[in-house]
Parts: structure tokens; sequence; C-alpha cells
């Protein structure tokens, strides 16, 4: 995962043994002796073989050739090739790229495809030609409303290049925290990150970090709204400088810059002329997103400026003023030699065409920008803090809906997408849940031709990943156990991790709407702890999946009712834990309602196997409680309920 | 876990919030700074608090108050005062130390106990002055067999602070490898080591890491035996320069350091003086183990040398030869100042009574030593290679058996012990398994009271700690799991946790004698995989010790049936597993032994249950299959069968 390109199978395998070695012919560089030297000591984790240091002495002695035809450019570009083209015979594998990006995806394939046969492990004899289906494929994190770590960053990436994704979209500044140091205004970070920043040195070394990679690094600094972070630490810059604080809370902000007033301007073009230098990247986003434009319709400097340049004022005049101060924005990048790149709130016919325009709002606004020649990627459809099912987002095609009309020029100018993972409800522990594995699954619509689809083998080829990606040192699986038993505290873990392997986190919404979550808060509650999308349930469904006769079956029947057992009996066996451990506290709801609906199942079986049909009434009142199951609970969704509801379904028709 | 020396439990308990700080008063230095930083990333951990920088901006703020007396000495010592005294009230806690010692050992004792109580977390009220019994609580890591990186060597130094262990003996060189950089004779690491030796950079990061945490690094460079590695780079120093190779396998080798030669003092006196100011500690271990003195009594040089100077010659002539290297060795520690230690073959009343005897041959030894006036430490009893069970280990008193009967001062001369982490079968996936949590008891055993010995509490503090050593940073859970899964490759993972959770890791012995291992073979299979004592083996003869009639009480047959149907029905699970995972192979012996054993269990437990009495025939069946099922199968310990035993004297007695 993703699937490549064009994949067509030989006879016969290349054993993978202690004595796997690779070699290199053609162009060679450290980026790829560190690639092979990563390769292998994940190889080791996979195999636990102890390969040990794996370049050959001469391609001759090789498991696995490298030939690599030209050096990367200085920095990595949009358009820089990233194909490969690897044969694997019984008697070797070659791995062929015009350049070292192609190798550095060639390698995650050669990875991938090493499986236990008999007797060992193996690659399959395969013949491979791969290429990106799009040019960029990114991830969004957000440390701002809730700070990551180096440690947490680095993992990420290297999750990324599992899955062939090439960019990292730091969101580095919001209300909530300016994350970066800035020798020029050092305010920034000193008064906007609650200490929680990285030094300039520490940004340099994630973006080596993510080259090596093969992964591009786009910084985000948001402006002109959300930016409270900044606002407190130069007030000049604000529209209003009343009440001028670090968010604590989440939400758009009324607080804003002042577009009209031109100190607003220098100081910008100093600050991005400082970061234009610190990040490589020849795109610079600058957001655009949410202003809400009450403080500007409110502002008698603003309706002066306003009438001056002849534009409308208060409310009217927002739209204009915002323009009017991209159109600022995009001279400074210009300057610093930068490509701008936006919201799709920045999306305005007299910008230059080479702008990037990131469509968060819907399809649309992307096949809207395509139409007026500008180039997009698409983010609506990835929020990973949505909690979708990763098959949800496996269905968002960048091409798709509005776009499927667009002439194959204006296609061409759909660059891409983004998944994002917005910092609201993640801390450093549980983030690596949140965008791992369904994060996978964006990567693969994003690399892979459109016609690879099939959900079945998606999930099936997710959940192989979801444990390969721990080799790399992400900690979705780890950390999920240490926060399930943390929530046991002294008490037995066996009935939460029953219950929580079948409960599914609430969405950014659920969960704004259940508190009001302040940024200092912690993450350790049942919420916090239980991933977006439960195996388990998936697998309940799947088991359901041929209707009422394959339900019958004693052994299929038998399964269904030992996973209903155990769930009615869940909350008898939890009781006792949630009363005594103080991160459970409020979990009971949910507790409740998985015995609730596991009695429905029950009924529903019996019923079922005894081949007796449950009445109207029995229908109608099930509904009603199956209805309301479904409802998020505890800040959670009770992920077996739609499994319930096909039994249910079964039983009454 | 250790237990203190003195414990009070006051009434009512201090509230942990995320409110949570820390005060100096007193002497204060960056590493009790740092230590309590790295307390409260732990306390984050255990409670997900996310309490965040928690030095209080003064003590009047602080939840936890520290006031430390005076500095530390530059270099840790032997008598270095490690005591403390901790008072908790509901309204606060009070950590009062002479030296910053106390303090690292006080913020581990504080850190256990915070618990979950109704509403959040909290410590009780407790006033406790704590001291260790013994000065030298060690664990030793030989990174020879088996090279360990860096940071398997941090994570268990964090593991060691957290259980109030102090000195880490790092067993450096060995017939298998040189393990440190020399710059004087750098073909020790270049020719000596595949490689894999620690720079004098890290060795000196190693050190100053251990030192934050309060513990020594002893170093070992063990000679004149157990020296391949270092006879190969120089044949200079060779009793027999012919056949020179780096070890490949384990055992006692004939290779030998010549003591006739006046060149080898020569050598180790350079070697010692460039070692000795790497190691800041007092103590530098010798070695001087396992010389079997087959190549000394068959050197004629040496035969030359012994005639001259009036010792013995062939073979009666090796004791003499060895105590002559000691004494040499010894005026060059002396001259670089460093004390010497040893195993217990260096033992010779001519030497001083300041050097340290090192027991691994048996507590007489180290009692013979005391007696002669010697310092020594035990390390007899406590080698973790041998994978026995923790209370094993935790009977293992260095002042019990034949040190009983010591004067009170013969017995000040026992300083403590040294766990033996032994690195033959271990690689750096595994070895935090094999050390923990049995270390930990360990631990207890040379900081506790010698009154504190129950063992079923053991147990189950045990149990507690091992989930608290995780938020160290310690894999032995993680990779456990890791591990299970990788077993189970693309198949069924449950029914390879079936049998992994019941079976035992097999010793040195069990597994040299299954097979001739070689110091490259991976470590993935089975007996690497599982933990050395099987918690569910525990549990389940625990369920059994009230006898028959406790068994048959309902609640307690269906659970004790529950397991027996569990591993009963495992193997055909399993089968289909090994037959395509080929990290299983071999492992198929170990399943049908469980579940061999699991029909015998189910036998006896339908008896008991119906009252029935099985036959002297059935018994005596029973107990020749029982003492075979006992035996290693696939080099692991089926941990069940005593259970099974159990079971089968209640149906048969």
């Amino acid at each position: 995962m993703p699937l490549p390109s064009s994949l067509q199978t030989g006879t016969g395998s290349l054993a993978v043994t202690q004595q796997f070695r690779v070699g290199f012919e053609g162009y060679r560089e450290k980026r790829l002796d560190d690639a092979v030297t990563r390769m292998v000591q994940r190889l080791d984790k996979k195999t636990g073989l102890a390969i040990g240091p794996a370049v050959a002495k001469s391609p001759a002695e090789a498991t696995l050739v490298i030939r690599c035809a030209r050096a990367s450019e200085p920095v990595q570009s949009v358009a820089e090739d990233e194909s490969y083209g690897l044969t694997v015979t019984s008697n070797g594998a070659t791995l062929t790229a015009p350049d070292p990006l192609g190798v550095l995806r060639g390698l995650e394939t050669v990875l991938q495809l090493v499986e236990s046969v008999t007797g060992g492990f193996a690659i399959p004899a395969v013949t491979i030609e791969d290429h990106p289906r799009f040019a960029w494929r990114g991830l969004l994190i957000d440390v701002s409303r809730h700070f990551m770590p180096i440690d947490t960053i680095r993992r990420n990436l290297d999750g990324m290049a599992a899955v062939k994704m090439n960019v990292l979209h730091w969101h580095l500044s919001d209300d909530q925290g300016f994350r970066v140091e800035s020798k020029l205004f050092p305010k920034l970070h000193q008064d906007g990150s609650d200490s929680k920043f990285y030094t300039q040195e520490e940004v340099r070394g994630i973006i080596e970090y993510a080259r090596e990679r093969g992964i591009r690094v786009v910084p985000e600094f948001d402006v002109p709204g959300h930016t409270s972070s900044w606002l407190v630490a130069y007030p000049k810059l604000a529209t209003d400088p009343n009440d001028l604080k670090v968010g604590r809370n989440f939400g758009i902000y009324d607080l804003c810059m002042d577009p009209s007033y031109e100190p607003v301007y220098e100081f910008l073009d100093q600050f991005i002329g400082e970061m234009a230098k610190l990040f490589p990247d020849e795109y610079f986003h600058i957001g655009g997103d949410e202003v809400n434009g009450k403080q500007w319709a409110a502002s008698p400097r603003i309706k002066d400026f306003e009438l001056s340049h002849n534009m409308p004022t208060g409310k009217e005049g927002n739209i204009a003023i915002h323009r009017y101060f991209n159109e600022r924005m995009l001279k400074i990048l210009k300057k610093h030699g930068k490509k701008m790149e936006g919201w799709d709130e920045i999306l305005n016919p007299d910008l230059p065409k080479d702008i990037v325009i990131q469509s968060w709002r819907g399809q649309k606004s992307l096949s809207d920008a395509a139409r007026q020649g500008f180039t997009g990627i698409l983010s609506s459809g990835y929020y990973l803090d949505h909690m979708e099912k990763a098959s949800t987002h496996y269905a968002v095609d960048p091409l798709a809906k509005e776009s499927a009309d667009l002439s194959e020029g204006q296609k061409k100018l759909i660059l891409g997408g983004e998944s994002c993972m917005w910092g609201e409800y993640v801390s450093p522990e549980n983030i690596d849940g949140r965008i791992w594995p369904r994060n996978a699954v964006i990567a693969e619509r994003l690399w892979s031709p459109a016609s690879v689809g099939d959900r079945a083998d998606m999930y099936r080829r997710m959940e192989r990943i979801s444990r390969e990606l721990e080799y790399t040192g992400l900690l979705h699986m780890v950390n999920y156990r240490m926060m399930v038993e943390r929530l046991a505290g002294s008490g037995a873990v066996a009935p939460v991790k029953t219950l929580a392997d079948v409960a599914e986190a609430g969405s950014l919404g659920v969960r704004a709407r259940a508190h009001k979550y302040l940024t200092d808060e912690p993450f350790n509650r049942l919420p916090d702890t239980v991933l977006p999308e439960s195996e388990v349930a998936r697998h309940f469904t799947a088991l359901l999946a041929g209707g009422a006769s394959h339900v019958k079956d004693p052994a299929v029947a038998a399964q269904v009712r030992q996973w209903l057992v155990l769930w009615r009996d869940n909350d008898a066996k939890l009781e006792p834990v949630i009363a005594r451990s103080p991160l459970l506290t409020g979990a009971q709801a949910a507790s409740q309602t998985l015995t609730d609906v596991a009695k429905i199942g029950l009924e529903a079986l019996d019923a079922i196997e005894g081949g007796r049909r449950l009445d109207a009434a029995w229908a109608a009142r099930t509904k009603t409680r199956l209805t309301a199951a479904a409802r998020p609970v505890a800040e959670v969704r009770i992920g077996v309920v739609p499994g319930i509801r096909m039994l249910a379904d079964m039983a009454s028709k």
C-alpha cells in the first residue's frame, strides 16, 4: 500500500536471508546509503533476521541492485520524478529509477513485498513499473493547537515515507500557539508559544530529515486570521488591540491582523524574509482561512482605508480588503522567491495562476479554481480529525465529483491532496493513532491509479501495513495499549479493552459539543484513547455480510454469539473498574450502550438460529433503541451498532 | 518496589492534579531539576494529566518540596548516602535528603505512590524513612556476546534508577567482542568488534546519563581469559598465537593471555591507563574468571617462567601463575588510581583487602572471602539468563546461607549484589524482557530490609511496577507483543499469543543443549520471544492454590475450565499458522504439549467437579506424562505444567 501503477507477477520468489545485500550501480549518494540502512533495519524488525549492515561490496554480490540515473534537485520540487521500476526474479532484484526519489519509493515497495514462506522469507517474482498519480501527496500536522515534539514529527515523517507521501504541511502558527523561533521577532515564539516551539536548528533538522525521506516541508503561517498568538506578541499588527491573548479554546476567533495598516506589511516582509530562508521549499502557505471580518467591519481605520481605495466598507468591504491583503502577501512572497499557497478563501481571479489553492470547503472550490486556471490540491474529505472510516476517505478522489467534468488540461492543474491532522483534540501520545493507519489509505488514493478501489482489499492491506508502520517507529498500536491499561488503573484491563476495542473516537464536532475543551486539558480518557475506526467492529460486520443464511451456519453463529456474549457481559465486569478509575469517569454510558445493543443482537441471533421471525413491534422498538445507540455517547461511538442493526434486520424481515 | 525500610501510613491523601508543582529548598543543582522533569514526564505517562513543566516559582506554591542538604561527591562512591525521608499529608509532600542521591531515590518513591482514587489521582498520606540495606546494587549487562546499542543501555539505566539500583556493571570485552574504542590500541575495537563498539564519546555520554540517575558505571575488561577479541588484534599478548579468531560460539575458550610475558603488562598498563581516565569510578573490574589453563600448561615459555620464579609447572602451576598475573594487575590498577574488582577466581589471601570479590560460583565463596576480610558482592543466584522465576531470585539473600554465620563485622564486608544479564541469547529486541520485571525483584532484595519477603505481595507489586517501567521507555512489553505478532506472520495472532503467554524461555543451558548457536544467528523464534516467567501460568496456579474444595466452587471451576479449554483447542488453531510461518518452525512440539496437558487438566477437573477420584493407574500414567511435559520442549518450558500437576493430584488423592 499504495498499490503500484503496474504489477506483473512472475514465477518463483527471491529468498530473503541473513545474507541479503544491496548493491549500487550508477549514481550513488549518502542519502541512498542511509535509506538502504533504514530499509534493512526495518527488514530486521519485520523478519527478526538480524541482517545487519547490508551494503554489498560489489553489485555482483548483491541480492538487490539499485540503479539510479542522476542526482536529485537541490531542493525537491513538485515536478521531480518519483517513478521507479522493480524487477524481482528468483536470482535477484533490480530497482531502477531516474532520480533518487524513485529509489526511495521503490525501497518501500521492496520492504512491503517481503513475506513469509515455507522455510523463510521471500519476495515474490514481480515486475513493477510505478509512478504516482498525483505529484502532491501531503499530510498536514497542526502543531499550534497542541504542540508536537520533534520525535513525534520525525516518526510521522517515517510513516509518510513508508506510504510514499511527499509533503509535510506544517501548520506552525494559529490562535493557540506560534511554534517557530524567530530571530527577528523573538516575541513571537517567546510570548506566543508557552515555551513550546521549534528552534531554527530543530526546523532545519526536520527539513533535512524529511529530505532524506523524499518529503518536502511546506510551512504554513496562517494570516491574517488565526493570529492571536502573533498579536499578543506584536499588538501593533492587530485590527483591535484590546483583549489580546493566546487562544485557550477552539473555534473561530474575531482577532485579526489589520490589512489597512502599512506596518503590518513591513513586519510580514521581514518575517517572511526570515522564514523564506529557513524553509527552502518553493511554496509558502499563508493560510487565509476563516476570517470572520467582525473586527474589520468595526474598524474606523479600515473604513478610512477602504474609502480611500474605492472599496465598499463595513461587512461588504471584507472581501475586498482580504483580497488586498492577499495581493500584498503575494508581492512579499515573490520578493522572497516563494510561490503562494493558501486555503480556498484566498481564491481571486486576479491572482497569478501558479499559486496553489488548498480546498477544505469541498471539491467544488477545487474544480472552480481549476476552471479559472489555478493549480490546487484537495483536503476536503481528508480531514483525519473528523474521525471518518478509512473507506470514506478512500472514496474521495481529487478528480471525481465536481472535478470529473474538467478538461484534461484543467485536471492537470489538480496536483493532488493532503490529509489534515488538525490539533484540537490530539496529544503527542494519541496523534499516531489518529493519523495511522487511515493516512495510508489516503496515500494510496493519491498515488495509485484511480481504478484501484476495492474496499475489502484495501482493508486487508491496511491492517497489514498498520503492523509494518510500527517498524518505522510509529506508536499507534503501542500507545493505544498503554492508554487502555492506564484507563484500567489498578483494575482489570480486559473489560476496558473489550469496550475500547469497539468504541470509536468522536469527531471534532462531537468533542466540541460535549465539552468546552481548553488547550491544556489532558487527553487521557476513553474518547482520547480509542481509535477512529474499530477493527473489531469491522470484522464483526464482515461476519454478517452474508445475510441470514450465512449467519445460520453453526460455525458463523457461534462466532457471532461469542462476541455478543462478551459484550453483553462486559458492563458488569467493567462497572467495578469504572468505579475505581478516575480516567473512566463518564465511560459508564458507553459501556451500558454496548451491553444493551449486545442484548438486542442476542435476541436477533436466537430468532435467526431458531428460524423465527421477530414481529413488527419488536422491529420498531429495536429501531428506536439502535438509533439512540448509534449516537455518540461519552464522546465515542459504539462501532458495532451497524452490525447489530444488520442482525436485527435479518431477524425481523 | 523496592519497599522502603520504614513506612507509616497517615490519614487522607494528597491530590495530584494538573497543578502538581515541585519546589526546591536548600541545595539545588541541574541534575535535580532534570530529575524532576523526568519524574513529571513519567507522571504524565502514568496519569495522562499533561502536567508539563512542574518546577514551582517558589516552594510555597509547591505540592512537593525537595530539601537537599549538600552537593554530591564529584564521582559517586560506594559509601555515598542514598537515604531520604518523605512526608506526605493532604496539604503537601516534603522530600528530605542529605545528598542528591537520596532525592533521586525519593522521587522514584513519590512516583510509585501516585494512585488513582475516586475523582482523580493522589498520593496517600505517609511518612517514609528509607535507606538501602546494601550499598552496591548492580546490574551486569554483557555487551560482548551480543552488542547492545546506546539506546538499549540508556533505557535500562532508566529502569535501574526506577528500582533504585546504583551500579551498571558493563561487561565490555569477551571472546566474542571488544566493545570500546581504544585510541592507544585501535585494533582492539577495529579487529575485535565487527564494527560494533562504543566510541569514547558515547561511553562518556552513558557515564553522564548514569550519573544523572545516581548510577555508577563499573567497566569490566575480562583478563587473562575470555580475551579472544583482544588476541586477534594483538597476537603478541597470546599464550598461543595460533588459530586466533573472534569467538562465534559460546562456552569457555582455551585462548588466553600469557602472564609470563612482560610486554603483556606493558600493554595492559597503557590500556588500563587509558580506560582509567575514561571511566571515573573508583573500581575497575578485571574479570579473571574461567581460565581453563590448557594453553598455560602447554607453554614452554610459561614453564621457563614458572621454574625461574619457583612456581610449580604444568597444570599445577596454573593457580600460581594466575595469582602472579592478578598481583601484577593490582599494581597497574593502583598506579592508575583504581581499586580492583574481579570474579571469585581471583581470590587470594595475599591480595589487599579493599578489592571487591564478585561471587558467581555460590554464596560460599562470598562468605569465605568475607571471613578472610575481603569485601564482596553476590551474583550467584541473580543470573537473569538462567531464566529462573522472580521468586527464586527473591529468596536469594547475600547475607543468608553460608553468610548467615558471619560476624557483624564480616557481614559489613558484603556490600551487596548484582544481577547478571549475560549476552549469549539476547538481542536488543528481547533483552528488556529478559531483565524486566524480574530485575526489580532483585533490586528490592538488595534495597529493602531482609524481613521483606512475602511472595504473593512481591508478585502483586512486580506486576504493577512492570507497567510503570514501561513509562521509563523500557520495551519489555512492547517488544513481546511485536515479536508475537511477527511469529504469526500473515496468520492469526491469537493462537500464537495463547501459546507464547504460557511458554517460558529456556535457560542458557537449555538453549546450548538444543542447538549450537553462533553469535550472528537471529533471535526471532518462540524461545527468543517468550518471557522467562509466564504471568498467565502464575495466575492459573494461584487459582488452584486453595485445593480441591476451592476448585469445586463453580465460579473457580468455570475459570479453570475456560483456560483449559482454550489451551486444549489451541493446537488445532495454531497448526495452520505454524505451517505458514517460518519463524514458528519447531514450535509444534510445544503447542502439542500444551494441548496434551490441558486434556489431562480437563480429565482431572471433570473428576473433581463430579466428586470422583481418579485411580492409581491414571495417576501413574499422568505422572509420567506430566514429567515428560515438564521438560523443555522447543527450547521453552510449558509454564502451566505445575498447575496441571496440582489438579491431577487433587483428582487422584
